[in-house]
């Protein structure tokens, strides 16, 4: 007898949120669509999924998701507060069980000493409050986006009740 | 001598909005994200791409794009008119000046006579109006969401002014 094979992620995800009844909405700067990609990218993702914003500039996000401009200015975009601002934002905007957030520096340009290239902030938001992780990630643009998109997808598994 | 490769399409894009000063905006039902994903690809794309949303319900189409709901029921979501309301919202939204919009059936259910798996409406809108195309995309749902995003990236170009 063979082991099975893990269930990868993403259908590890909507096995469990299709079992539940429950839905998930994603907002995503650094991970540019990826996230939102990845969950779609399973058949029947469509029962709970129920849709994301891409938003890269600072009026998309107050638009979208209603992300205070006061936090923005007082902790800037990348930071941990506006990361569980756009989670939360997403998630009522959706009316979803959980919201995604994820805010950071793909690069290879826009680093600094205190917001280095490859920070990423990822929440996400459900009824028994938001989790909210600092990541440093190694590597190129697409190198950044994609371990974005596995350890979201990561937390959104682990939160789910 | 040898021949310079041929600039990848996402490169393509960015080069000719960054030139022109010009800026887009992605809306996304089956093709989920990725449309968005290679775009931000593209190191610097954050100077052009403002931003997107996955919609994958009727009711993110209207709140977040504006679709008439008269339309959702008239022609249904994967229909011309609806493509090209979504193109029409999405630049609107982000007040970008090329908005896209992709509706289909990415499959593998959803299809019926009518609207076969792999049906996809894509319209890229701008200030000289909206241009829309039906497409029918053989292959797995990956398949299907590669060519739309494929066609839609081309339209972008070829819409550039």
């Amino acid at each position: 007898m063979t082991q099975d094979a893990p269930l990868d992620i993403t259908h590890a995800i909507g096995e469990r949120l299709t079992r539940l009844g429950q839905t998930l909405a994603t907002a995503e700067s650094c991970s540019g669509g990826l996230i939102a990609h990845r969950i779609t990218n399973v058949p029947g993702s469509s029962v709970y999924f129920l849709g994301g914003v891409v938003v890269y500039s600072n009026a998309a996000k107050m638009d979208l998701l209603n992300v205070p401009e006061t936090d923005l200015a007082k902790h800037g975009a990348v930071s941990e507060v506006v990361a569980q601002r756009m989670a939360e934002g997403v998630r009522i905007r959706f009316q979803a069980t959980y919201g995604v957030g994820v805010t950071g520096i793909a690069g290879p340009s826009g680093g600094s000493p205190d917001k280095p290239v490859g920070l990423v902030y990822i929440a996400v938001a459900g009824a028994a409050g938001t989790f909210v992780t600092r990541n440093v990630f190694p590597g190129t643009r697409q190198d950044v986006k994609e371990q974005t998109a596995e350890n979201a997808l990561n937390m959104v598994l682990e939160r789910i009740a």
